[in-house]
């Protein structure tokens, strides 16, 4: 999509300069609840700064947009460009990730600065050149690139909340939610021989690279949970031993269990009789019809292992995706709970929850499609250069923003990752 | 296989007593050229002593055999069961990997003392019982087995002789082989709905679980290299800056590069013009018509893309493999060359080198086939259980048993390891 | 001196309380020109961030004084008590030390109110119970305790402000000082049996536990230098090949020059022709006639072997300081210099800058004198447990309080340790 | 004294060459009970493997005598003089420390013919040119250098034995020894103005440089105790809670028993009720009334703390052992216990076991003595180099040859260490 020459029309310009705003406005929103000492910290090295995000989804649209595309380019600070590259080596050398919490100049305000400089320079641009198909697309590469990093700030935040003594809560504005829903059911496919990956008729025109191009794809007959496994079901997993029976694990993962001396989630403690969680709204005692997240790939594995069945494969999770009406309507992050949410419903043959509440890991190693290639450029580094010990998730989660995903989307993680809200649903031979 | 419950035919019985001989004395011959010194050490994590191997072989035959079938057994040493346990966690807790140098008693002779005993053992028992269909299945995977610590045996002394001031040769009888091999060319293949996995007409009864079951999938047409890379090709991928440059590079893979400060393939050192390699037969000056090899996948897959191709994955290797009418012709161990050997003749619509020489990293992570389950009991921690930040390999190198792998055969190891007779053989797309 | 139960007379009690109001209030003032984000940063473990100082000093006072003397004492918050404990077990388990940087909340206002509610409380207490002697001594340890922590404020955040890419300056009122001193002489001194460590009558009542017993020690005859060895001697010492010549150095010093590839003191770096110095006031040019700072006690030792000299005792350096009449009179952070400066005079027999610019490590271990005892109590916790692996250093920086250090002070760090403004002054045999 | 020229005696030179026949038969026979791979292995980076020190001790008479005096010199093999190199940066870089495990080439017959080699020509020289006083000195430092050696050899067997699963003794001739020594008792001092340090009167000619010079010192009356400490007292400090109690414990200390989860020695271990201890004789239960070893500086420190008492500084230590008469009488290795033993007798005046059994850990870190200055060339950098972090241990022990050590002697280790034969003696001011 990228590559893309033809000029958009006139309308689907308004459309770019309306979504930019909104985008850009969101980011700013999900900072307000936030000090200035909060936006500052990095609790290790996979998370950053909520500064280091704001500054870096703008370094985004000034490195390859503006510096390309507007005429007598000047940048904001020529320091920036090292400083907040993430990992595009075409772009130079990044300054290093595990210090990214070290930046204090520019200060948070200096970064909104930063923001108001490049929006108006953006707004100016959009105006005079959007028609023009290659940076329209940028731009709206620009945008979900902005709305992933949202979906960190999240997060990362979560993660430095939780690291904190005080464990002072994100929000609160807690959707009480207690419902008893049905219990899970298998909907079961036919498999064959079929097509895979980036739909635009379905999935819109936006894709990332990595999920093209479609192609064809033998399935098995396989059956498919209704619902992602709750919390209450991993409860029955820890409280059978999952924690000290290595033969439900992987040898990494039974390494990491120990070295980490894990028995619980992330983000779960026990005290006294109940488990309690930390969340973006705070500490809850843990709600047994909620999804189960914060999960590494490794606990997926193994409580999939525990209860007699799988992790579905990629294409298996896509193709069960493809009955859902509307990507768009589950528990996103526009809805404020920030949490995964009980559902009360009863699935028929659409499966519930696939889309919104937790990411889901599936069996399926995170490698290219056949005939794959990379965009050109720099923004080529975008996807193809993690294809390694990784995993793919799908379906997005109650920290990603409505409409960021659809059916064809690949998330990616290294195995034993567990800030995200990463959960699963269970999968099994026919 | 494992599960078979016919009594084997006589004559099957007959001819596994005569391989369980011939395949145990090829681990104490391997062993000849070896001082008790040389096989005590451990020169990394990864690697084993020669005389832990010898034991550990041994072990698995005592634990998973003659525990179970025999009779009033006795353990030969009852300390054994855990000291010389790889990572079979139902059998109890393993002894340290990174430790084995360090067992110092049993002796070395007393490891052949223990050898014996079992072997001895172990002819009573299949003389008296080999019919018992169970018992020759374990046997048949216990010399599957065995095979692959010969090879073991063989990278890892490399490794511990190269880690030597010294690095004294491990054999010296150099086949030399000075050809001038006519250049690889594309062999095409259409592609379609394919069966893959291991064939019993074609692959022979045994086969480990991970190459189970047997089963569709569909393939883009595709062309793949008539012989491995060379190490000529390789040094004009280091002279045209490969090592240099990070968007040949995976992201995990520049990270080794720059870590480890690499600039060319394990046991390759520069001695002012030249090339020099450790090899098992001593140091030798590169020869650029020989298959390079102690590749990491990473190094592998950033070739393929210096060269404008890339990894076959594993179904397609095996597709391409179907044509090599035996197998077991190939440079193997038993040549004693015990390294890749140039190979004169031209490719016609067969393939040349697939089997021997070097093991071909895939573009496939090691994962379990559709349906796959692993085999009941402690021997299921065999394959399974490694199913995680691995890629498959294919074909056996220059220090596999002849006749020890197949078509069907997939080793696997993590993208950093270099220490095995790992090389690449290029592919693309049609 | 914290056992005295003598009341206070009651001048020295109105002395007490101003002393208390100025010295509480010089901490905030050193945190003045640095945003609530520059607070929060901890840029490595050994350092600690702005927001933390100033709450652990106040927790000091908390624990230690109200907890202990005021009737019907209500905890400001109780999860401080464990969370601002820098490392007193007799308080209990103090939060973790690499991570103080992640604590959130508190936030730096609620530090600020925290202050003013304990010194709220101080005060009161101090006017009803200030003529209390073991009262007394208590504030008065706490107010040096104080003072240590204003001098770790300022190193920390010059750490942190240089680990920043933009290193920004903390203050911008430099002092230009350009003089042209003479150069340093010896100053001789016979030795004998003499008598060390903490003499009221010289020192004033107040001293550590570790500066005493005053005892008897024999001494051969010495010299001192008269001036701290200066950058431009350091720079012959660099220029002469001083990094690359191992027979310089101890060998954990060796060690340590080569896992960090160093070849200059902490906050140097080349810029083409000139070294440039990162400094509290930002980025400046080297001047040769100021005193070397920032040198590990490796570095410092390698340079006096390389002068064909070395470092003094602290018995020697002592001995030395007693010949200076007034210890307040050098920079010290108070002038806001906040770096080492030149001097212009010539030394007559009383050595010059003893007091103030840099600390000068000697060549003593931090060890007990003779019949040391720690204060009873947990504030026995203050220093004998540190005497392993440090080096005693002499004489207060330019970021000590004025009035803070004596003759008879011993600082402490291990050998590795630069980011203290640590110089040395050359010493040998008479 | 290694500066000595004028020319040795002829009786001397007969008694040298006799006194090296003697010592480099006696490393020969401490590697007797050994097989050839347990002389190959090298179970920490602190501890070499036999044949590492069979060859080095050999390494410096080769390189700092038959290099310097023979004439026509030629190595055995070129490639020795790095790899059998320690630490002595002037004779160029040597082989890593960590990997002298991996040093498979010379095998232990070729370090034997290695030895052979070097005796011959060693004896040779001494012949023709043993009168030469330099000649003579550097050989005598050989032959403490090699007796230094003798006592690694021990300590690092045991060490390896002790990390082998099978935990195999050295040696099988314990001299049984159970006696009901009388209680230890304090031993006066007055102190005063004394002398300290080498003294050719008592402790002979020879010593290292470390010793050097003998000067004056003030000491404070004190008293230190008849005995060592007995595993009978050290376990009632682990009955009294000493591992879990902080307040007994350096800072430094107290990180390395939670880092460690330590709660007994070294070698220690609990089998249901009793306690066992790994020595080179194999697992025997603890004897109460032997002296207690293997005891880091950390333990011995926060034991006597424990007790009520302290260490002894080594100029009380030395002060007390000028009053044993002769200082070779005690448990050395050549008695052939190779552990420490209990003492029957009843103290006067004299101290018990100040020599051999244990070495006594001091409160003294190991620095330089006033004026020190270390011996030009090469082996000055035998001591001074490592006066860091480390502190100072005297008199000896179980596996030290006997007559290598005197009332002067330093030896030094880094308070952590802990595979020594190293125990305390507790004093305390008078």
């Amino acid at each position: 999509m990228l590559r893309s020459r033809r000029p958009a029309p006139a309308a689907r310009q308004d459309t770019l300069c309306a979504r930019y705003a909104q985008v850009r406005a969101a980011s700013l929103a999900l900072a307000e609840p936030l000090t200035a000492q909060d936006c500052q910290v990095q609790s290790m090295p996979d998370a950053s700064p909520t500064k280091w995000h704001l500054a870096h989804v703008t370094w985004f649209f000034e490195t390859f947009v503006l510096e390309r595309f507007e005429a007598g380019f000047v940048p904001f600070d020529p320091s920036f460009r090292a400083l907040f590259n993430s990992y595009y080596l075409a772009v130079g050398e990044p300054s290093p990730r595990p210090q990214r919490g070290l930046i204090l100049r520019p200060t948070l305000a200096q970064v909104k600065a930063y923001r108001a400089h490049v929006d108006e320079h953006m707004a100016r641009l959009l105006a005079e050149r959007g028609g023009d198909a290659e940076l329209a697309a940028l731009v709206t590469l620009g945008l979900h690139h902005e709305q992933q990093h949202q979906e960190l700030m999240l997060t990362d935040i979560k993660h430095a909340l939780s690291s904190n003594p005080g464990r002072a809560p994100y929000a609160r504005h807690w959707p009480v939610v207690r419902v008893q829903p049905e219990p899970s059911r298998w909907i079961g496919h036919a498999g064959g021989l079929i097509e895979h990956g980036h739909d635009p008729a379905r999935d819109g025109d936006f894709c990332f690279d990595n999920e093209t191009p479609r192609h064809r794809a033998w399935l098995d007959p396989f059956e498919i949970a209704s619902r992602p496994l709750s919390n209450g079901e991993f409860l029955d997993f820890i409280e059978d031993g999952g924690y000290t029976r290595p033969e439900l694990w992987l040898s990494l993962g039974w390494d990491w269990v120990r070295a980490g001396a894990r028995s619980a989630p992330l983000y779960w403690r026990r005290e006294g009789a109940c488990w309690i969680n930390h969340t973006l709204q705070g500490s809850v005692e843990i709600d047994p019809h909620t999804p189960v997240c914060h999960l590494s790939y490794f606990e997926a594995d193994a409580c999939a292992r525990w209860a007699g069945a799988r992790l579905p494969t990629e294409v298996e999770w896509e193709l069960a995706a493809r009955a859902v009406a509307d990507p768009r309507s589950g528990n996103f992050a526009d809805r404020g709970a920030f949490h995964p949410l009980p559902q009360p419903g009863a699935a028929g043959a659409v499966p519930l929850q696939m889309f919104g509440d937790v990411w889901e890991w599936t069996a399926s190693a995170y490698l290219s499609y056949p005939r794959f290639a990379a965009w050109p450029g720099a923004v080529g580094e975008y996807n193809g250069k993690f294809m390694c010990n990784q995993f793919v998730l799908r379906g997005g989660s109650c920290a990603t923003p409505a409409g960021h995903v659809r059916a064809s989307y690949r998330n990616f993680f290294p195995p034993e990752a567990q800030w995200q809200f990463s959960g699963l649903r269970l999968a099994r031979d026919a």
